[in-house]
């Protein structure tokens, strides 16, 4: 046995570390396991702060979660910069969605009319606003929305500012990876790494992104309904920077494109979303299609230059909200299947579970997201019966 | 002064390493300098022996000379495998043009015309015969034209090989920059390095592809017309090879690109044609262009892992020829400006200038691309005059 832990933490990413972070706060004493840090969706994501533009219809509690992590962007990045010293690169730059056509135009008052009436903030431009605020933005387009508090961050800043505050804070970081739980007596008591060393500890948090459910040992209905899905962003570089200085989106021809513009003059420019497994290779196709979609809203993309093509897997779930909390496996708890919004949903993650790890609950307005919401019929998430929608 | 030579080349990408190897097989004592041999145009091209697809009207004697400098590549390939051991990836794979529609294919009948007229060997192909040729093209294209005889080699393993046998041979390569030129008594005799090093020699050869007239201390006319063309490719990888057999090229649309399929999976698209100065950026608009038209010829590219973009410098010239042969400047030679046709044009470089430096005169049929053929009115060639053409 090499050690012993209160709490141990599968996954290293952002996740995994703001759930350590927040939980050493709170006296426990944490190991983090990860052999690579930070190289899960981490590195690939855009980081977009987006509860308004990202809502979907029919998902109104995730709207309020996202609402409610994107509030404590600001403390947190206040909090790290001073503990680090370090800039995550949040900045409150709102963001605007161009609409492509006509079609898209009324979609996107329709949208704007669901938005008012959940009192977001979001207002309707015409197309020379669009311009107006965006003068790089392909001419002709019909018009748009702006949603001023709509922000982003910088992941990989980010992510580093989280492990030196997690490490400051006493949490132990282990570049091994945990192959099996070791499950006694009707509960969770530790896990074992790839060499054979034991660590045990009281409570196990799988943060494992979309790897999640590769922990041996565990009954199969525990296991979070977690699959990946493929994402790929493009990192551009201008020259100067000014291209755009919102966030801008759209959808063209039915594709969804983001462009988030950097204080540098880079720019990401996403996102696929390829039901392909766990193969991370970038594919010419996504890259081509990014390339067109994001030139047709600003066609100055063209002459940016290329830096690299990164490839995530996003940790898809059946309904797209993630599973936080406690499992039906004592000892066992889950923070993960954060889809599209896993920067997004960092802090508030963080938080309700380094409640759940210190108090045994997660705040009222987590509950909709526990694990258990699936294993009502058990069977349902069983892997060897299958469930294409996501094993 | 370090050290002394018989020839010392400025510039150690293909040609300079061809014309090393010759000169050094002849007994003369060789210095090449270059601080990133290969770094240059060699490190983007695809590496298509293509005398008969790249032929261009108006350009009869360079066909000439590319034809000659294809027929040798059988027997580099051969003798560089018994040097080194290795294989220069020399594939008589043939050359598939596919016509993109019914203009395209007028054009493509028009060229076969002329192929036919100076007796190269070239065949019209239906539709129906491209599609049994290469099953992966895009169903409906209407036609196409197969040179069987226009090749490949792989430019890297090429450059690898040839470096071998340079030194095999005794050359000595000094990753070292030459900034000057040495002239006394009205001819050159030696180059001065970065650091002050002073390296005597008879003869000095300019190699330096785009960056050729990069040589202080030498008469404005004596400088090679080369300007830079900026040339992008895709290198991209099939899990399996076998998406074509045969270089695949086209004109999409007006715009030409080509894909030449390597023996491991690997198919590299090209290539981009800029006037961009010395910028080796990557440009996003050329690589969306790329994966654009090579779809286009072939939907399967977009299931290709892309693995990188590769920017070089093509050294163009007035007409598109290279240039070859002794300058007005009394031991000053030039081996540059090969435009496309560098990587093909290395064996019949390599021997011509080989014979230059031993024998006093390039073969006859290498006259025409002699250095002087632009100064007869020197001023043409005058950078300050102003040449807007390729200065």
């Amino acid at each position: 046995m090499l050690s012993s832990a209160d709490v141990i933490i599968v996954g290293g990413g952002l996740i995994g570390l703001g759930v350590a972070w927040r939980s050493a706060g709170r006296g426990l004493r944490v190991t983090v396991l990860d052999p690579s840090p930070g190289a899960g969706a981490c590195a690939a994501a855009a980081g977009m702060l987006a509860p308004v533009t990202e809502l979907h219809y029919g998902e109104r509690s995730l709207l309020d979660l996202n609402l409610a992590s994107a509030a404590r962007f600001g403390d947190w990045a206040g909090e790290l910069a001073g503990l680090t010293g370090r800039d995550i690169g949040y900045r409150t730059c709102g963001t605007v969605v161009a609409a492509w056509d006509g079609a898209d135009l009324k979609d996107l008052r329709d949208l704007h009319a669901f938005q008012r009436e959940l009192g977001l903030e979001a207002q309707l431009l015409t197309g020379r606003e669009v311009r107006e605020l965006e003068p790089n933005t392909a001419p002709g387009l019909p018009g748009g929305l702006l949603a001023a508090g709509d922000h982003q961050v910088d992941p990989r800043r980010l992510h580093t500012a989280l492990g030196e505050v997690a490490i400051a804070a006493g949490v132990t970081m282990l570049p091994s990876r945990a192959v099996s739980a070791v499950v006694s007596r009707g509960r969770v008591s530790g896990v074992r790494l790839e060499d054979g060393t034991l660590i045990s500890g009281d409570q196990v948090v799988l943060a494992g992104g979309a790897w999640i459910r590769e922990l041996d040992g565990l009954p199969p209905q525990v296991l979070p309904a977690v699959r990946p899905v493929k994402g790929q962003t493009l990192h551009l570089r201008a020259a100067d920077p000014g291209l755009i200085t919102h966030v801008v989106r759209g959808s063209v021809r039915g594709r969804p494109v983001y462009l988030v513009p950097r204080d540098d003059g880079r720019v990401v420019v996403g996102a696929s979303s390829e039901e392909a497994g766990f193969d991370t290779r970038p594919r010419a196709g996504a890259m081509y299609e990014l390339l067109r979609d994001a030139q047709a809203l600003v066609p100055g993309v063209s002459e940016l230059e290329f830096e690299h093509v990164a490839t995530g897997l996003r940790p898809g779930t059946p309904d797209n909200a993630p599973i936080i909390g406690a499992t039906d496996l004592e000892g066992l708890s889950v923070a993960g299947g954060h889809y599209r919004n896993g920067v997004l949903l960092t802090p508030i993650t963080a938080d309700a579970m380094a409640q759940l790890l210190t108090e045994g609950a997660v705040p009222p307005e987590l509950l909709a997201f526990s694990p258990r919401r699936f294993t009502a019929s058990p069977q349902s998430i069983d892997r060897d019966q299958g469930a294409p929608a996501w094993n």
